[in-house]
Protein backbone atom coordinates (compact mmCIF):
# COMPACT_ATOMS: atom_id res chain seq x y z
CA UNK A 1 0.00 0.00 0.00
CA UNK A 2 2.93 2.11 0.97
CA UNK A 3 4.44 1.59 -2.50
CA UNK A 4 1.74 1.96 -4.08
CA UNK A 5 0.89 5.94 -2.23
CA UNK A 6 4.35 6.56 -3.22
CA UNK A 7 4.57 5.54 -7.43
CA UNK A 8 1.03 7.69 -7.01
CA UNK A 9 2.69 10.88 -5.43
CA UNK A 10 5.76 10.04 -7.77
CA UNK A 11 3.17 10.45 -10.67
CA UNK A 12 1.33 13.61 -9.39
CA UNK A 13 5.19 15.33 -8.90
CA UNK A 14 5.60 14.16 -12.86
CA UNK A 15 2.41 16.04 -13.86
CA UNK A 16 3.32 18.87 -11.92
CA UNK A 17 6.13 19.25 -13.40
CA UNK A 18 4.71 19.12 -16.75
CA UNK A 19 2.58 22.17 -15.98
CA UNK A 20 2.89 25.37 -17.00
CA UNK A 21 0.53 27.37 -15.09
CA UNK A 22 -0.09 25.50 -11.82
CA UNK A 23 0.48 27.57 -8.55
CA UNK A 24 3.86 26.86 -8.09
CA UNK A 25 5.62 29.39 -9.83
CA UNK A 26 5.11 27.96 -13.29
CA UNK A 27 2.77 30.68 -14.76
CA UNK A 28 4.84 31.63 -17.60
CA UNK A 29 4.71 29.21 -20.77
CA UNK A 30 7.86 27.62 -21.78
CA UNK A 31 10.13 29.07 -24.45
CA UNK A 32 9.67 27.40 -27.45
CA UNK A 33 5.83 27.06 -27.61
CA UNK A 34 3.54 28.74 -30.12
CA UNK A 35 0.37 30.90 -28.97
CA UNK A 36 -2.03 30.81 -32.23
CA UNK A 37 -4.43 33.44 -31.90
CA UNK A 38 -7.14 33.88 -33.59
CA UNK A 39 -9.54 36.50 -33.90
CA UNK A 40 -13.12 36.03 -36.02
CA UNK A 41 -15.42 38.78 -37.17
CA UNK A 42 -18.88 37.44 -38.50
CA UNK A 43 -20.98 38.24 -41.29
CA UNK A 44 -23.46 39.03 -38.77
CA UNK A 45 -21.80 40.65 -35.95
CA UNK A 46 -22.86 39.70 -32.34
CA UNK A 47 -24.73 36.58 -33.71
CA UNK A 48 -25.16 34.81 -30.54
CA UNK A 49 -25.80 31.54 -32.67
CA UNK A 50 -23.00 31.65 -34.83
CA UNK A 51 -20.93 32.96 -31.86
CA UNK A 52 -21.66 30.06 -30.25
CA UNK A 53 -20.85 28.05 -33.11
CA UNK A 54 -17.71 29.22 -33.25
CA UNK A 55 -16.91 28.63 -29.72
CA UNK A 56 -17.96 25.23 -30.11
CA UNK A 57 -16.09 24.39 -32.73
CA UNK A 58 -12.45 25.62 -30.72
CA UNK A 59 -13.66 23.45 -27.87
CA UNK A 60 -13.92 20.32 -30.70
CA UNK A 61 -10.20 21.30 -31.50
CA UNK A 62 -9.24 21.08 -28.24
CA UNK A 63 -11.03 17.30 -27.38
CA UNK A 64 -10.05 15.95 -30.37
CA UNK A 65 -6.79 17.45 -32.23
CA UNK A 66 -4.67 16.58 -29.80
CA UNK A 67 -1.52 18.98 -31.01
CA UNK A 68 -3.69 21.80 -29.21
CA UNK A 69 -1.97 21.87 -25.67
CA UNK A 70 -4.55 24.49 -24.43
CA UNK A 71 -7.32 26.68 -24.93
CA UNK A 72 -8.75 29.67 -24.26
CA UNK A 73 -12.00 30.93 -26.25
CA UNK A 74 -14.48 33.32 -26.24
CA UNK A 75 -16.22 36.77 -26.65
CA UNK A 76 -14.72 40.76 -26.26
CA UNK A 77 -14.93 42.11 -23.59
CA UNK A 78 -15.90 45.73 -24.16
CA UNK A 79 -13.56 48.71 -23.93
CA UNK A 80 -13.44 52.62 -24.22
CA UNK A 81 -9.52 52.30 -24.19
CA UNK A 82 -8.63 53.31 -27.68
CA UNK A 83 -5.81 50.67 -28.24
CA UNK A 84 -8.29 48.14 -27.13
CA UNK A 85 -9.83 46.71 -30.39
CA UNK A 86 -13.23 44.83 -29.05
CA UNK A 87 -14.80 44.87 -32.30
CA UNK A 88 -14.50 41.03 -32.88
CA UNK A 89 -17.35 38.30 -32.31
CA UNK A 90 -15.26 35.26 -31.03
CA UNK A 91 -11.26 35.07 -29.84
CA UNK A 92 -9.28 31.89 -29.75
CA UNK A 93 -6.04 31.52 -28.12
CA UNK A 94 -4.69 28.11 -28.45
CA UNK A 95 -0.88 26.82 -27.78
CA UNK A 96 1.15 24.42 -29.55
CA UNK A 97 4.79 22.80 -28.27
CA UNK A 98 5.90 24.43 -31.65
CA UNK A 99 5.34 24.92 -35.42
CA UNK A 100 5.75 21.82 -36.50
CA UNK A 101 2.59 21.11 -34.33
CA UNK A 102 0.82 23.70 -35.32
CA UNK A 103 1.05 22.78 -39.14
CA UNK A 104 -0.27 19.47 -38.07
CA UNK A 105 -3.36 20.97 -36.70
CA UNK A 106 -4.09 23.45 -39.41
CA UNK A 107 -4.14 19.75 -41.74
CA UNK A 108 -6.37 17.96 -39.44
CA UNK A 109 -9.42 16.70 -40.78
CA UNK A 110 -11.90 18.20 -37.69
CA UNK A 111 -10.32 21.53 -38.30
CA UNK A 112 -10.50 21.84 -41.74
CA UNK A 113 -14.54 19.96 -41.67
CA UNK A 114 -14.85 23.51 -39.19
CA UNK A 115 -13.31 25.75 -40.97
CA UNK A 116 -15.43 24.87 -44.04
CA UNK A 117 -18.68 24.24 -42.03
CA UNK A 118 -18.67 26.55 -39.69
CA UNK A 119 -15.64 28.93 -40.08
CA UNK A 120 -16.18 30.11 -43.97
CA UNK A 121 -19.98 30.45 -43.61
CA UNK A 122 -20.36 32.52 -40.84
CA UNK A 123 -17.07 34.39 -40.91
CA UNK A 124 -16.30 37.62 -42.60
CA UNK A 125 -13.09 38.32 -41.27
CA UNK A 126 -10.40 36.42 -39.95
CA UNK A 127 -6.95 37.79 -38.13
CA UNK A 128 -4.33 35.80 -37.03
CA UNK A 129 -1.07 36.53 -34.76
CA UNK A 130 1.06 33.76 -33.64
CA UNK A 131 3.64 34.15 -30.89
CA UNK A 132 6.64 31.89 -29.96
CA UNK A 133 7.35 32.03 -26.50
CA UNK A 134 10.52 32.80 -25.29
CA UNK B 1 4.78 8.74 7.96
CA UNK B 2 2.12 7.21 5.65
CA UNK B 3 0.27 10.30 7.08
CA UNK B 4 2.42 12.58 5.78
CA UNK B 5 2.50 10.89 2.40
CA UNK B 6 -1.26 10.43 2.47
CA UNK B 7 -1.28 14.94 3.34
CA UNK B 8 1.57 15.17 0.74
CA UNK B 9 -0.96 13.17 -1.82
CA UNK B 10 -4.00 15.22 -0.92
CA UNK B 11 -1.74 18.49 -1.38
CA UNK B 12 -0.73 17.28 -4.99
CA UNK B 13 -4.08 16.52 -6.00
CA UNK B 14 -5.80 19.88 -4.76
CA UNK B 15 -2.69 21.81 -6.69
CA UNK B 16 -3.80 19.50 -9.78
CA UNK B 17 -7.35 20.28 -9.47
CA UNK B 18 -6.70 24.11 -9.85
CA UNK B 19 -4.86 23.77 -13.00
CA UNK B 20 -6.52 24.88 -16.11
CA UNK B 21 -4.08 23.42 -18.66
CA UNK B 22 -2.29 20.29 -16.51
CA UNK B 23 -2.57 16.49 -18.71
CA UNK B 24 -5.63 15.40 -16.73
CA UNK B 25 -8.21 16.86 -19.24
CA UNK B 26 -8.10 20.38 -17.47
CA UNK B 27 -6.88 21.87 -20.96
CA UNK B 28 -9.60 24.82 -21.80
CA UNK B 29 -9.76 28.09 -19.61
CA UNK B 30 -12.77 27.83 -16.95
CA UNK B 31 -15.51 30.28 -17.49
CA UNK B 32 -15.36 33.96 -16.78
CA UNK B 33 -11.05 34.73 -16.98
CA UNK B 34 -9.80 37.47 -19.09
CA UNK B 35 -7.35 36.54 -21.83
CA UNK B 36 -5.49 39.90 -22.49
CA UNK B 37 -3.54 40.09 -26.15
CA UNK B 38 -1.15 42.62 -26.46
CA UNK B 39 0.85 42.84 -29.97
CA UNK B 40 3.40 45.74 -29.83
CA UNK B 41 5.15 46.99 -32.93
CA UNK B 42 8.35 49.01 -32.23
CA UNK B 43 9.83 52.08 -33.80
CA UNK B 44 12.74 50.30 -34.94
CA UNK B 45 10.88 46.88 -36.20
CA UNK B 46 12.98 43.82 -35.62
CA UNK B 47 15.12 45.76 -32.94
CA UNK B 48 16.64 42.73 -30.28
CA UNK B 49 17.34 45.26 -27.88
CA UNK B 50 14.12 46.75 -27.96
CA UNK B 51 12.16 43.02 -28.08
CA UNK B 52 14.26 42.18 -25.16
CA UNK B 53 13.43 44.99 -22.76
CA UNK B 54 9.40 44.35 -24.02
CA UNK B 55 9.78 40.65 -23.34
CA UNK B 56 11.45 41.52 -20.16
CA UNK B 57 8.63 43.69 -19.08
CA UNK B 58 5.92 41.51 -19.22
CA UNK B 59 7.90 38.79 -17.39
CA UNK B 60 8.21 41.31 -14.90
CA UNK B 61 4.75 41.63 -14.49
CA UNK B 62 3.95 37.94 -14.02
CA UNK B 63 6.67 37.70 -11.38
CA UNK B 64 5.65 40.45 -9.32
CA UNK B 65 1.90 41.38 -10.36
CA UNK B 66 -0.28 39.06 -8.67
CA UNK B 67 -3.51 39.16 -10.95
CA UNK B 68 -1.53 37.86 -13.76
CA UNK B 69 -2.19 34.11 -13.65
CA UNK B 70 -0.09 33.06 -16.62
CA UNK B 71 1.75 34.69 -19.36
CA UNK B 72 2.90 33.94 -22.50
CA UNK B 73 5.39 36.24 -24.19
CA UNK B 74 7.58 36.18 -27.34
CA UNK B 75 8.42 37.25 -31.06
CA UNK B 76 5.83 36.66 -34.64
CA UNK B 77 6.37 33.15 -36.42
CA UNK B 78 6.90 33.62 -39.88
CA UNK B 79 4.01 33.12 -41.93
CA UNK B 80 3.05 33.31 -46.01
CA UNK B 81 -0.84 32.87 -45.05
CA UNK B 82 -2.63 35.87 -45.76
CA UNK B 83 -5.05 35.87 -42.67
CA UNK B 84 -1.52 35.87 -40.33
CA UNK B 85 -0.23 39.20 -39.42
CA UNK B 86 3.66 38.25 -38.43
CA UNK B 87 4.37 42.24 -38.58
CA UNK B 88 4.23 42.65 -34.87
CA UNK B 89 7.47 42.67 -32.96
CA UNK B 90 6.58 41.30 -29.63
CA UNK B 91 3.28 39.12 -28.45
CA UNK B 92 1.91 38.96 -25.14
CA UNK B 93 -1.23 36.79 -23.83
CA UNK B 94 -1.76 37.16 -20.27
CA UNK B 95 -4.93 35.41 -18.20
CA UNK B 96 -6.61 37.33 -15.47
CA UNK B 97 -9.49 35.82 -13.20
CA UNK B 98 -11.95 38.59 -14.45
CA UNK B 99 -11.95 42.23 -15.79
CA UNK B 100 -11.64 43.36 -12.45
CA UNK B 101 -8.19 41.85 -11.84
CA UNK B 102 -7.48 43.53 -15.47
CA UNK B 103 -8.25 46.82 -14.15
CA UNK B 104 -5.71 46.24 -10.90
CA UNK B 105 -2.86 45.71 -13.17
CA UNK B 106 -3.42 48.17 -15.57
CA UNK B 107 -3.44 50.82 -12.64
CA UNK B 108 -0.02 48.64 -10.87
CA UNK B 109 3.01 50.73 -10.30
CA UNK B 110 4.65 48.23 -11.87
CA UNK B 111 2.58 48.11 -15.22
CA UNK B 112 2.39 52.05 -15.29
CA UNK B 113 6.13 51.96 -14.73
CA UNK B 114 7.05 49.64 -17.71
CA UNK B 115 4.76 51.81 -19.76
CA UNK B 116 6.29 54.71 -18.99
CA UNK B 117 9.99 53.62 -18.96
CA UNK B 118 9.98 50.97 -21.86
CA UNK B 119 6.82 50.62 -23.83
CA UNK B 120 6.14 54.48 -24.31
CA UNK B 121 10.20 54.92 -25.68
CA UNK B 122 9.91 51.88 -27.43
CA UNK B 123 6.23 51.28 -29.82
CA UNK B 124 5.31 53.15 -32.49
CA UNK B 125 1.70 51.14 -32.15
CA UNK B 126 0.32 48.46 -29.85
CA UNK B 127 -2.80 46.60 -30.29
CA UNK B 128 -5.11 44.83 -27.56
CA UNK B 129 -7.90 42.09 -27.79
CA UNK B 130 -9.67 40.67 -24.35
CA UNK B 131 -11.02 37.57 -24.76
CA UNK B 132 -13.97 36.38 -22.04
CA UNK B 133 -13.89 32.91 -21.76
CA UNK B 134 -16.55 30.59 -22.05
Amino acid sequence: MQKAISIFSFTALAFLASCTSCPLGHKTTAKGKVEHVVLIWLKNPGDAKDRAAVIAAGKKFQREIPQVEHLSVGTPLASERPVVDDSFDVGLVMRFANAADLAIYEKHPVHVQAVNDVLKPAAKKLLVYDVVTE
